[in-house]
């Protein structure tokens, strides 16, 4: 298979242009109007302002809760460096059936379908906690660098949707994109160590872009910081360069994050790592979302 | 002396209530008006749109990276945690004739004098370099509670001045005050160890508010986050509750930063800490700013 985006094959960093579409369908095949497709196109994301009501919200708030207290011990949690908080679940759409309505939703399966142009299936998802007082930040990254890398991706034909179960102030660490950065593949130096995963999760030190691609790129596209009330949701490309600042406020930033890829782009070996990470982080299930 | 508001001395946080006025001028004392310093006695903070102009942005800027250079090694250089980057450099007003002289200045000091209804002197100054990609964040605290348990002062009748070197995005870690804080005293747990500044000046975790008093006053007061461009300033009280977020943005966060005391409340030994700070962190020279 031909790599259209090598990385961390050298030393230098490199940028290189994307080569695949960033919209697939059109505003005729779901819910999302041609404005804002046409936003998303151009900046690589969209939002929602009410994507799911508080009901919900509560719903989901409960079950993240159970599931932190259940799941102690369990591989697919990820506990802050330095303390045993816990940062992530993994997988949370097949322990929880809570999450699996939840990712079938028209509302969620439906958005990603019309991007994507095509059936999808969960690549990963997640419940993120990042907890008050001692949220450690996500550095800056390309996902798809990562998917591409570590777990086979083809080609950028993935979205993520962020579905925000407390309210992102403009204070506790919410996501931060780069508007428009997705149409630039940034090759990062360095090579992927076994397990790299274990760390990454984390905290990512390789396949991390270098400062002077980060400047060239925040000064060009400048950085959007995304607030909103719980319920309201984010949808970005695979390929924008993100990453959220630490929280030392007491409002933890919880959140759901799915990722969904075109069943026509299923991933293959990974293009620049020894060995596949595992299913929870990155599913071999290709069998579509209904 | 009494001790009106005692810390460090148990086990358990408490709230004690402010014991001395925040305001102690008038609006015919100086450049603020009326409404601005009604403001400040309610929130415990004001800002200005534009303190200096741009070009004394760029000579103040060309002051701290010279001091940068120049004071590597002093012992009033301190580098973050973890890396040789410069954090903040301290004393500037006596090592700089350039920041002197900003001190000096009545859109400066004039401000300060008529808050505290006094003439003033510089309990301390400093810059802060806040570097972009990993500027570290300054946890809450209350700058009065370190300076009363470790400087010795009194009563609360100093003001802060911090003079944005960069333009304060919402997403590089600017200044964060939970409005109205200032009228409550948290009193900490905990006792102070011998050089403790040594420390606490790259990561408190003396003299830190427990997370429950932080929920509290957050829930009371909110988070307020000041943006505003180069040149722009904001003046707080020493006991407002205030932290900042780190910041992994590709933008510095740099600022000056000078406190001034009353000339009536100059400090005396420490409330609860087995010895001063050395002088460059907290002068023990009362003479007025003229």
């Amino acid at each position: 298979m031909i790599d259209l985006y090598p990385t961390r094959g050298g030393d230098e960093p490199r940028f290189i242009d994307r080569q695949d579409p960033v919209v697939y369908g059109t505003a005729e095949d779901g819910p999302i109007d041609a404005g804002t497709l046409a936003g998303f196109d151009r900046d690589g994301f969209l939002t929602i302002e009410r994507l799911i009501e508080p009901e919900e919200v509560e719903r989901y708030r409960a079950e993240m809760r159970r599931l932190g207290r259940d799941m102690r011990g369990d591989e697919r949690v990820v506990t802050e460096k330095g303390s045993d908080e816990v940062r992530s679940i993994f997988e949370v759409h097949r322990v929880s059936e809570v999450f699996a309505e939840l990712v079938r939703d028209p509302r969620v399966a439906g958005r990603a379908r019309q991007i994507l142009g095509s059936e999808v299936y969960v690549h990963q998802s997640r419940v993120n906690y990042k907890p008050g007082f001692r949220g450690r930040d996500f550095y800056w990254h390309s996902d798809f660098e990562t998917w591409h890398a570590e777990d086979g991706m083809p080609r950028m034909r993935a979205v993520s949707i962020s579905i925000a179960l407390t309210e992102n102030h403009a204070t506790n660490g919410g996501l931060m994109i780069m508007p428009g950065s997705h149409r630039t593949f940034v090759s990062c130096p360095g090579e992927t160590p076994p397990d790299h995963y274990k760390h990454s999760l984390k905290d990512q030190e390789i396949g991390v872009p270098d400062e002077d691609s980060l400047t060239a790129l925040a000064g060009k596209h400048g950085i959007e910081l995304f607030t909103g009330p719980a319920g309201s949701a984010t949808m970005f490309d695979c390929n924008c360069m993100h990453g959220s600042n630490g929280n030392i406020t007491p409002f933890p930033r919880s959140n759901v994050f799915i990722v969904f890829n075109s069943v026509e782009n299923a991933c293959a070996e990974p293009f620049a790592a020894p060995s596949r990470r595992p299913e929870f982080i990155a599913s071999r299930d290709f069998t579509p979302v209904l």
